[in-house]
């Protein structure tokens, strides 16, 4: 359409995506960035009065990229632009890229808006940029009067303009907004903002809010339903900024603890698959009034909603049966992603807002293992990353570019301090850290809550506003992987008895024996079943992960990546010495946070990562642990500390040394780190 | 996909369509009508159970399509079609087209469903064949049971299925099924039939119903909202069958007697429109019972829904505020065509019922009139067509296959028998013939629900249960163009009184003379006043018809149809007396019933007369008769009797006579005649 650029035309730079092209003189750089497929934001349409297009000039000799950029390379701000300034107000250096043209070469920056770093209820939204391409636009138009020689509808004339203006083609409008298109249009004196969502399951576009005159805001959600908490990002789709974060427990928990016994619930009680879903939906809602007042946003200005669950979640929460998932072939109502207007969920935020559920991938991986794996992006790189969330069910996903497998093994509740004695949700007065003196076998620890350990000076008197009430996930993970490195337990999980002798903290109950971690009220002990459990929820994890290792012929994985609550607290270096995960450069083991959230805040904010998960989720193959013949013989063979296959973890030197100094040398408790002793040491011990 | 056909295979001829083709010997009957593009209906996928694919052959040697068609050129019936013919019974003839298979040259008849004439509160759909091309179709198919190797959920197989059965592609599902999915599924053990809607605005094909097993039927309503009465069809979406036709008053009566009075209520009361909006929603559930009742339908059976409504009608039944409609520039909210799910317009049919409502043509000439105009067609054929439906306003449309143009006049209630001193609506006891005898200016009538003439022997007794109450629109016709045939009236309109001195008839009310119709309780007269109404509600008609005449160039029209209820019981030759409708030839003007019901049927059995409509509409041009600056001299010029402009309809001496005839040899009272004297008599009369 326009004509071909001439050489002598300025040259534009585009940072920091380092598209480029020439332009004539005059050309409003807005339009030179969209003709570049430069991401720009705009509501108003070029009429200078949204200012979301701002963009600054970088100044200076460019002389890699053959340009010199300087202010003189912009027009001078006309009148529109600095009524805007003198109303609005412009950060120094940015200017409205709909009014200012280009006079010269440019290099141009187009603000980026990080998504950062929130913490939802000991979850975090890893840092990233999100590049913007929302499923919801906002766009003014000025619609032409009615003409009783034309009489075209109002909506009708409306939907012209928009396509006039803005190019929407074919565009549907949600059915509520019929009866205000008259009054919104004549109380905007026929200027009008519409919301486009661009992103319908149904093809079109559809106009899902109007607002009269010029509407320069829209919010989406981005939530996590899991079992035990709920997880929720407020955003705004017009800049990415993140306007709060927050989170709260999952209401169905007075069903059922964990998952199968909320399904052992609907199958036993005719109203029970009603009453868990009406209790998510409503938290769901509370936690969009929270958000929203924490973020001072109106919840009627939030136009899309992307969801992720596990499976069980995904189907309560949608209103479906979850039995068929309690039982073999274990069954999805639906796999696919999925849309609905949020009102038809009872989400009660604008009533044209949509809502986006992640696909599932299998009946027990569900979307937010999708979600996970989305903001992970395996499929992305070439090394074999390994994503972990561990729940009632650890949900793995294995694999790089060429290919990636999933599955779920049945971990069971104990990592999450469920089946363990004096196991607790982590909460205020949990223990959260645990050291033992490979000498002495004393303990000390660190409680939730508080600051100091508990060997420290003032413990006892700032834990007593919360007390020491039990042990949380996190730290079940540490206090058994000390007890097998100060060999109070044996490879086999066995409390070693003979150690009474040595220590008050080894104590007999009947056959067994247990480890005394603090004695008071309540008495808080490790004992055999304690051991036991936590060997099967392990070897569970390691037999799944071995699997889709040995599905994708490899015996070692690049990149180690534990997604979830679980995953943020726990200490990988722990996690490797328990044998949970393979061996792997400890520098390579993150802990992400929750990850499946942040796939929701992805597929929120850009369309396109809907289209990816999705066309990812169905290239995943699906493996069933309970289908494999060698999962057993895998399970079995990982009971052992740390596990029968791998010996020991093989940590690298480079890692090693680093944890032996902190723990000798430095002795800070915070990153404090086991030693380890040769298996002769520990023989001796136990001879001891 | 399929090899060319071979000049060697068989001859299949399609009737009524004519469409042909060489097949293999071997090729189900039903796969050779698909390939040609010939509608046979299916619902079980071939299955030979479903019954729907009957078809039967000619026999004989049909020599101009080089044919010799007999029933040895089709295979016998093989196990699962004598299967379907013992269970569910075959008529004498009919064959399933899903198992028959060509065995020779061969003429199928392929049955046609007529949409026969039903009489619907007075107004009748006409006579028609639709051909049939419904939105919804239902299609049963057998799904693969979850396999927990490849763990899509119920519903992604369930669509994988629909896809490979019946090249449905991007299905979508109506969110209410979503939860129900799985339970059908096992209740059906995995044989199930989906309802498709594959007319959907938003171009995605969507489930809107699941059922267990095979499920053989389907209905569809087509609804005419009027401002008086609605009226309603029931019909098979898979035969075309009409179950049931009914109608009823439009509750919405109560507000206002007409349109401007009930937008007048909608300004005048706060809860105004939503308690007319609740009013006729309420109305058309009420009728939907009715005609299911009548139909021995389940309303539950419905799936699509087709309206018609004049654009206040259409405005209140959507929830829409008409208060711009009753002013200029009488901007409708919403000039499309517009589709709902029917719950959202509160109709309580099954739960994923469409609803499409055909385009406004503007501001006065509603989705009824495209209706209407859709069922009469202008634009279909060559000849000028003039389409007149008269309410309070009379909605015109005017031309052919060049180019159509359309526009409303403000004609009153009068036609409707409002602003006449003796008017009613039509109801038993009301008169709805008059004839006058020219010597003795004495009147005969009828009422509506007694059988015999006022002066035949008997009538009195016959009347006595419903009384003489008044009169109604079309007698309103009759009788003043009675009294301008009997020189009562003056081409002006003034009543003669100089008549009284030979009539008792005419009576004298202050300074204007009256008509008396019947003397009696109630008296019933026709007063000077209510002459002027009828002059000026027909001048208002006419200056609108010639206002298009003009805008197409045209002195003279080549069919007239008249649509609606007035249409239905005015006599076409009274109308053309009164110079109601220009210059016709007799046998071309007929009345078509509610033609917009029609319509809305049209658009309910085929789809493609939705597009059709919508493109049609698009293209009307339309006409304020406001803002033509010779409207006024127009309606001036019509206000005589019957126009200054046509002194006299021309009517042809082929029409003429047989009328003449009618009135003066048979002297039957039902299809009596007026006999028209020349002006010549006219004026000695009065002279005299």
């Amino acid at each position: 359409m326009n004509p071909p650029p001439n050489i002598t035309d300025p040259l534009v730079l585009f940072m920091p995506s380092g598209k480029r092209g020439r332009f004539p003189r005059g050309t409003p750089i807005l339009d030179a960035a969209r003709s570049l497929g430069v991401y720009v934001e705009s509501v108003c349409g070029g009429r200078a009065t949204c200012g979301r297009c701002q963009i600054e000039v970088q100044q200076g000799n460019f002389a890699k990229h053959k340009i010199v950029s300087s202010l003189e390379h912009i027009s001078p701000k006309g009148a529109k632009e600095e009524r805007y300034e003198r109303v609005r107000g412009l950060p120094e250096g940015r200017r409205l890229s709909c009014s200012a043209t280009v006079e010269g070469d440019l290099v141009v920056d187009v603000p980026q808006d990080t998504v950062i770093n929130a913490q939802v209820v000991r979850k975090a939204a890893t840092d990233r940029v999100i590049e913007r391409n929302a499923a919801v636009q906002l766009c003014y138009v000025e619609v032409d009067e009615p003409d009783m020689h034309k009489p075209l509808g109002d909506l009708d004339r409306l939907k012209a303009m928009l396509e006039k203006d803005w190019g929407w083609k074919d565009l549907l409008i949600a059915p509520h907004l019929i009866p205000q298109v008259q009054s919104i249009l004549r109380k905007g004196n026929w200027g009008v903002t519409a919301a486009i969502h661009r992103d319908m399951d149904t093809s079109r576009p559809f106009i899902i809010g109007l607002f009269p005159g010029l509407k320069n805001e829209a919010y989406g959600i981005a939530c996590d339903i899991g079992s035990t908490t709920i997880a929720m990002h407020l955003v705004s789709l017009l800049s990415g900024r993140i306007a709060a974060s927050s989170g709260t427990s999952n209401p169905q928990i007075r069903f059922g603890e964990d998952l199968m016994s909320r399904v052992s619930y609907v199958m036993m009680n005719p109203d029970g698959r009603e009453a868990m879903t009406k209790a998510v939906r409503e938290a769901v809602n509370t936690l969009i009034g929270k958000v929203c007042a924490e973020g001072d946003v109106n919840r009627e200005d939030i136009f899309d909603c992307v969801f992720v669950a596990n499976p069980i979640m995904h189907h309560l929460f949608l209103g479906i049966d979850p039995t068929e998932l309690g039982q073999a072939p274990f069954a999805l109502a639906v796999s696919g992603s999925l849309q609905y207007w949020a009102h038809e969920v009872d989400i009660a935020v604008n009533r044209g807002a949509r809502l986006y559920m992640l696909p599932c991938i299998a009946g027990h991986v569900g979307a937010d293992a999708a979600g996970a794996t989305l903001s992970e992006g395996p499929y992305r790189q070439d090394k074999m990353m390994l994503l972990v969330d561990v729940g009632t069910n650890a949900e793995i996903v294995l694999g790089n570019s060429t290919r990636v497998v999933a599955a779920s093994s049945p971990t069971g509740p104990a990592f999450e301090g469920a089946e363990i004695s004096s196991g607790q949700r982590a909460a205020p007065g949990a223990i959260e850290r645990v050291r033992i003196d490979p000498e002495t076998l004393e303990p000390k620890f660190r409680v939730i809550g508080v600051d100091k350990w508990s060997d420290e000076e003032g413990f006892e008197a700032a834990a007593a506003a919360t007390g020491v009430t039990g042990i949380c996930g996190s730290a079940i993970i540490e206090v058994v992987a000390e007890m097998y490195l100060t060999g109070i337990i044996s490879e086999d999980g066995v409390v070693d008895g003979a150690l009474a002798e040595r220590s008050p903290r080894i104590i007999q109950n009947g056959r067994t024996f247990s480890y005394l971690l603090r004695d008071g009220e309540p008495r808080i002990t490790v004992t055999q079943n304690d051991v036991r459990a936590i060997q099967l929820a392990k070897a569970a994890l390691y037999a799944g992960v071995k699997l889709l290792m040995e599905k994708q012929g490899i015996d070692h994985v690049d990149i180690i990546r534990f997604a979830g609550a679980f995953g943020s607290f726990i200490d990988p270096k722990y996690a490797m010495v328990l044998g949970l995960i393979p061996d792997c450069d400890l520098s390579e083991v993150k802990a992400v946070g929750n990850a499946a959230g942040t796939g929701a805040l992805m597929a929120l904010l850009n369309r396109n990562h809907r289209r990816e998960i999705e066309t990812e989720v169905a290239r995943i193959e699906k493996i069933e642990t309970a289908l494999e013949p060698n999962f057993q013989q895998l399970f079995v063979n990982a009971m052992a500390l740390p596990n029968k296959v791998d010996p020991f973890p093989k940590l690298t030197e480079q890692v090693k040394l680093p944890l032996r100094k902190a723990a000798t040398e430095t002795g800070e408790p915070g990153d404090g780190a086991p030693r380890r002793r040769s298996r002769e040491e520990r023989a001796a011990r136990r001879r001891g």
